[in-house]
């Protein structure tokens, strides 16, 4: 039964993305408008690292030119079991790779129904009825509680999270959650510069940044973040939420826990039952039915289920899908025995990115196998690789090399818009995911079934190149059965 | 007879809003790149005044940082009885607000039917078919005249002027007309820099800008403002009417008048016979209903009605609504007897929106009435008080204080997009008018019905603050039945 | 027979559009930031001019503060007879006039059907049913070819090129092919800098630019272009393609051939056998039908036919239309006996310029006809002269004569967006095409039947110009029967 195996998970802590902190605005007298002079782009490794309670936030430096050039941020976060990240929002949207681990994500919009509730009257139960469950025991008052959705994640989600929307993470899993954010401060939803700024809801932190890796530019800063509450009046806020000054000053206390805390116990928060992907996915359509066939049904018996939300915002955000799982063998869109395989996460899946204009790919190359010479047509791509290595080269206008680096596991590159690159994995293939700066994504090969070469007529390439038609038909046709992902090459053997 | 009420009216004169004026250009060195780098923002009145022969101009500076993150101009414009404000366009879209008085508003568009008529056949008449009329007695030569059409506008108004639209106002009434405008310099409509430019088809000025306020940084330059028709050749204009030197010499002419001057005798311009709102709204959703069933009718009686346009923009913006009153209190948003109430003027009420992207929010706050802490999602926020005061706050990121006043009459601030602002009014309640960068804006309370802490699981409110479970529901429930809007908080009192 | 007519062309040169060679980068330390302080736009020749084996690149300089306030480049390109600009795209969608001349054109997308086909059975053929053709004779080897698309292009053709998307030109006509190129940088498709930058997939360029003009302000510099292979390793491209290394050598071959090179001997491309405009559009209508009803069809005879493509992509780019031609009397869009004619491009004639967002007008005035002062509300145009010569006069703010020169053949200057133009054909007409930044551009005229003067009630004239009725009278309605358009102005006649 899903329920009890979830009952029996270490409660323990969790996280989701970002950092932010918005630091060093007085460093720079550079004009924040985007630009992309880029003579030579480098992989790198997160700048700086923050350590907090209940993990650590990795930031990679946003004034490495290729971030600025693409107009993103980018943090790692790595939560450890047991831990809350505390609530937070941000000045653009946001994309999440859950690299490691699993954990709970609860995503609030202001105005959406309360749709997860626990009452009183608990008692087992069982039976597919039964689907939202509180894991552990009553709250201590033995009072119900009722909020919006949470959403299980774990490895190989991709988490879309529109600007200023709240967001907290908690880690329920026993082993780090690890995840990596691209925020795309470029974005139109973000009518501020191009600067992340976080705003944290609770938490404070006042340290030292420690700065990490050998490409780190600058010394590394000290720290004094403020959750949104501080610097309010007291009585203001005590006003504002009805409560005495001492319940506002909880609110505005500071300490130096940061903004990942260990919780004191385990967190009975409500999830959804739902244990493995497929039953996951499968439920999401059954409640979006349900949801619009059966609205309500106060008499219905059984603790918790969605109820409705009292307006009209419910066709829109509040039960828009915000993830989709990128790790599923069997759903990739580009799959080859031979090369590899790769899951594309745009507008079509997941439709909340139409609003955010972003997306994601999630890549496998087999050990030696090649990802074709291309170029976006449509977006930046925010490279990070999560296992193996590959060489990569990329070459910009009037073909510049800016890049040609061996890239391993943990590091990031940009490949701005346009740009040709080219991949071939090492003896122990390749994994990575890239975040882009676009809803719906193009991009044009070189070689290949979709490539340029064969669109071509063979006297444009032979012109072109001075070169026989014999040899523009090899250009032309011998990747013919392939398309991106290209098995290792054969020299000396037959043609496929 | 609302006719002869209107005729009784003293037709003196009028206005609508800004003032522009570009100066200054060679002033900064600074890029015009739109940045957010607040350390502090301060309510602040208009920097510089011009005065003119029919009114008076007072400008917010452009160089406030506040307004250059948010991308906007603000202006005020004081149109005395019996005045004009010349025909003018800009280069960005822009809401007005009439904060006091009555007038008439042209705006054309190149193409737009000429739809308001006068004839010769003048005579009086009565009945409800004759509903255009002209005011005063004929013109002095006896002949006809058509022009687009002509809004009656008064006092709580929101008017919707997009980029490159020319419009005028008249001053009808016997008080000063008072029109605050923001104009959205950073909407896509404007394909030129961050700065507001104003184009006049009419008069001139030449002069001295008086400071004004305190909190003036600069010293106010001397300006000199030529319509669009004083640069070219006059024989170039003379030919483009086909019209003696003489008439084109006249559009080119100078004088020191600036751009609201005193009409010479009263105007009799068509104005549509309504005269408070109720009717307004009745007639104009019936004339879009007789323009499509009944179009044209030559052989009707009565001297003036609309003609039909002569092209497909009628359905477009020809006959577009582009103005709403937010000053009717059974039409409010929010209300609330304890706290107050707030009218919002979107895309969905004023559908012109949706193309300038931009929308207001009209609110009153009884006194000591709170404005829940709260940011918004989607744009920034251009406040100016009409009337009492309040004590804001605004809190940007890493929880800093970069706004704590006593707000009052007159002055106006910007809340940047993520920014938390709170709100306490005084002893005489609160009004304002609030302008927004966007068509459909959405703002996140912290506390009350719709607030992110009722989203928020007990559990991880009671671990982010560190408190008991008790606490965390009185920070969820307490304000439970109101929203954005609060009541004045009665602690000693059994909670509601 | 068209075919036949099309067999005899000497099978020479062409070209498409501009250069880009993003050069100097270092030179300027001002911010991308578009800004318009213009205090005068001066019309201008192309700034430098770079030699190729095949043709001449002449290159508007991007510095030139009137392009960065449009935030377009702009390059004439002149392909010889015989000629082939090699593949190659831009950052930024373009759209190009053909000035002169006739040529073939390949725009290639990426998984776009290759629906162009010649198989090994040729053999003459005739009758409609055959309407794909190769030129010449077979290729050396006797094999097939596939490829997308080949369009015929001729002089007044307007056509549109995505970002991103690689294009080629080869001039088959018998006189230099002539095509001028305006590239919208500012463009949402665009995320890198405001600078142009072109990405070659052939040729290369060592040596000089030459300096012209009298107004170049900078010493033309020194070039070394690489096309976008020549960066990369070797075998990294062999493998990519599965080629020996010697195929990928000859991909990274330098030479100083340039962008526009001569072809060895005549090209055989196929392409329609349409010869005439009518043919052309009636074709591409039943050619579109056909594809839908009659999918594939592979038992059909003929040699060459469009096969089906292999994606949902078909819908959208890869049937779209990409060129429309505007010097077609019969389809002005404005016509006037006595002044002249306008033929607009924009996304409804051309629904391609909806996702590019740009528009083109081509027109011409007869000897000593008036183009209405107007002003756009949508959009910057950029002005190139293909024939005669005009008095042009512009206004910014303020009422400041930005520009008053005769321009003539040759020269290119623009207009931006609100700012107020006029012009006066020379005596041998005037004729131009205008580039514009807005898919759906839309103008405000101040003289004729859509005219602003139009539109203002009498009274308002009187008042803002002191003048009488009679002279309001004679400026709203002497140009009654007129729009934009306006013959020679007859003052001593009577009134038309």
């Amino acid at each position: 039964m899903a329920r009890s195996r979830l009952a029996f998970l270490a409660a323990t802590l969790c996280l989701l993305a970002h950092a932010a902190f918005g630091k060093g605005y007085a460093t720079t007298g550079l004009s924040e408008a985007q630009q992309c002079r880029l003579q030579r782009i480098r992989a790198t490794q997160p700048d700086e690292r923050l350590e907090f309670e209940g993990g650590v936030a990795e930031v990679w430096s946003e004034d490495d030119e290729q971030f600025q050039c693409a107009g993103v941020a980018a943090i790692r976060n790595v939560l450890r079991p047991n831990a809350l990240f505390l609530p937070e929002f941000t000045n653009a949207p946001r994309l999440v790779f859950i690299e490691q681990g699993r954990g709970l994500l609860g995503i609030t919009y202001p105005g959406c129904a309360e749709t997860y509730h626990s009452d009183r009257s608990s008692g087992s139960s069982g039976g597919r009825g039964r689907r939202w469950q509180e894991e552990g025991q009553q709250g201590e008052q033995g009072s119900g509680d009722q909020h919006q959705k949470v959403h299980r994640i774990r490895q190989g989600d991709i988490i879309a999270i529109p600007e200023g929307t709240v967001h907290w993470c908690h880690n329920d899993g026993d082993e780090e959650l690890i995840a990596v954010s691209v925020i795309d401060l470029n974005n139109e939803g973000n009518q501020l510069d191009q600067r992340l700024r976080s705003f944290f809801l609770a938490g404070s932190f006042s340290g030292q940044g420690r700065q990490q890796g050998q490409q780190s530019r600058r010394q590394s800063g000290r720290y004094n973040f403020q959750n949104i509450f501080q610097a309010f009046d007291t009585g203001l806020i005590a006003e504002s939420f009805n409560v005495p000054a001492e319940i506002a000053q909880r609110l505005q206390q500071q300490n130096d826990r940061g903004f990942m805390i260990n919780v004191r116990e385990r967190m009975r928060v409500i999830v959804p039952e739902e244990d493995d992907e497929e039953y996951d996915e499968y439920e999401e359509q059954q409640e979006g039915m349900r949801r619009q066939s059966r609205p309500g049904r106060p008499g219905r018996p059984g603790r918790h289920w969605p109820l409705n939300s009292q307006n009209g915002l419910e066709e829109t955000f509040c039960t828009m899908k915000i993830k989709q799982n990128v790790d599923f063998r069997r759903e990739a869109d580009f799959f080859s025995r031979q090369a590899g395989r790769v899951n594309i996460v745009n507008m079509h899946k997941l439709p909340i990115l139409r609003y955010m204009d972003m997306s994601a790919e999630r890549g496998r190359l087999l050990p030696n196998a090649l990802y074709s010479p291309h170029w976006s047509m449509t977006d930046h791509r925010i490279v990070y690789v999560t296992q193996g290595d590959a060489q990569v080269q990329i070459v910009g206008q009037n073909g510049q090399n800016v890049f040609d680096e061996q890239v391993s596991e943990g590091s990031m590159f940009v490949i701005p818009q346009f740009f040709t690159s080219a991949a071939r994995a090492g003896d122990s293939g390749f994994e990575w995911i890239t975040f882009k700066t676009s809803s719906q994504p193009m991009k044009s090969p070189l070689a290949g079934y979709t490539s340029v070469f064969r669109a071509l007529p063979i006297q444009v390439i032979t012109n072109s190149f001075q070169m026989s038609p014999r040899d523009a038909q090899e250009l032309k046709y011998n990747r013919e059965h392939q398309t991106f992902l290209l098995s290792p090459s054969r020299r000396n053997l037959p043609m496929s």
